[in-house]
């Protein structure tokens, strides 16, 4: 933190090139949670070119945990369909560095591992549905709570390909029961945020044993009358990037995502250049 | 053909599976508008993996003419997220074999220039909005006329990825004036076939002429009332592969779709392998 150092309070309506600026040039190293309102969030995946073909076919045969809205030339760390000035090695608070398959580093900042062969894929994010949901009155209660949300380990396996394969990882919002239809309407709306529920109720027919116990995140109560919901989360491609132990490979750090210049309810994440 | 011949009022009520085994079979080679109705219908391109994800990339970035709903393995013939027992050499009913940008042959079966570095992308097709517009009462006039959609070259720029770039190409439809909005609604349930339109009204606005002169397909009447409108086609990627000269590619003919297992409503195009 410098002298510049600005709060997420002050980001929270600025501009997505704003907050991006501020990140780049050291002010905020925060999460990115309702910073620039009504901007598209991104998962981040970073990996050298030659494993990009069969990741592109993992998040296409794997849509609901890996929506793709962005996909950078190789080497070139700009991604001018999402934001104008996009600069991918420094325009992302806090990165996460693997090493064949471990973790190297958190870093703010990886212009100094960046090399001629990498690709970024942007991934939806959750975000984007959890706002509308907001919007139509359907509580989120890790928001509501100041918590992460819970994710846990599905047994749902994933379709595969080339070395990417794993099971999906989902997130839990309890959902009061007779809005539960509403909720996976609304969210059925944003295919590029991971979608509509992949199922509700029992956790036990998902593979889940104990909601009070997530693998990341924290636990939230669930109240008299609600559903635990789940969706497809954005870690799974992170897990599944790991289990491949690349050489190397780069994500942001949970909860500090992209943010693009591309509105989160815009019919496609595609902005065209000028 | 051969003793074997269907025709297609045979196949308006068969399954996929038995549309793409009596195209396998040679028992079929015709187009395949109203087959196995309720299935998703995807436009084809087949090309180098070198190239892959390049094209992939700009199937990306372009996703209103270029909605990707599956890729195969490189040099694997089967797509089974889009069915089970898809092979890619002998299912579609007529395919276009392209060498260095050039018409080389129209044939019914490309197993004999298959091989192991081919890449498979499959892509939305204008059929699955076009159905749900006819449920909703919303007059096809190509179709009420037996006619081929009229399609035209805009002046709109598409976003470029490696050596695969050019304009949009769009299709239009006359809607009553009335319906326009409804229709829109209705198309852009279908991210996966194209979406909302791109246009609506005067066509000079994305550069078309003249309505009574389409690039490809048959002129339709614009009757009192109605209003063209222009939707993405999935005839652009066909002319982008053109344009970029790969050394092979292969396309389906105009009307010649593969037919996948999925539903066309289906929330993803993927089916989970068993």
């Amino acid at each position: 933190m410098t002298a510049k150092s600005v709060s997420h309070a002050d980001l929270v309506k600025a501009s997505a090139a704003d907050v991006r600026a501020a990140i780049r040039d050291g002010s905020y190293d925060g999460h990115t949670a309702g910073l620039a309102a009504g901007k598209l969030q991104c998962n981040l995946a970073i990996l050298p070119e030659r494993y990009a073909l069969d990741f592109l076919r993992f998040c296409q045969r794997n849509p609901k945990p890996c929506p793709i809205v962005g996909i950078s030339d190789s080497g070139n760390p700009a991604l001018p369909t999402l934001g104008r000035d996009i600069d991918i090695r420094t325009d992302v608070s806090k990165y996460r560095v693997f090493v064949n398959g471990n973790l190297d580093k958190e870093v703010t900042d990886i212009t100094d591992i960046w090399t001629d062969d990498l690709v970024t894929v942007a991934l939806g994010c959750s975000f984007t549905f959890e706002n509308a949901l907001l919007r139509a009155g359907i509580p989120v209660r890790h928001s509501e709570t100041g918590k992460n949300v819970p994710m846990y380990r599905s047994n749902i396996d994933l379709v595969p390909a080339g070395r990417f394969s794993g099971r999906m990882v989902v997130t839990m919002r309890p959902i009061p029961e007779a809005q539960v239809a509403e909720a996976r309407e609304i969210s059925s709306r944003f295919p590029q945020a991971h979608g509509a529920p992949i199922a509700a109720g029992d956790p036990a027919q998902i593979g889940i044993a104990d909601l009070s116990q997530p693998d990341w995140g924290d636990a939230v109560d669930i109240r008299p009358g609600e559903v635990p919901v789940f969706w497809a989360c954005g870690v799974t491609p992170q897990n599944v990037l790991l289990d491949a132990g690349l050489p190397i490979c780069v994500t942001h750090s949970p909860g500090h995502m992209l943010i693009a210049d591309v509105a989160e309810d815009a019919e496609t994440t595609i902005m065209k250049p000028v």
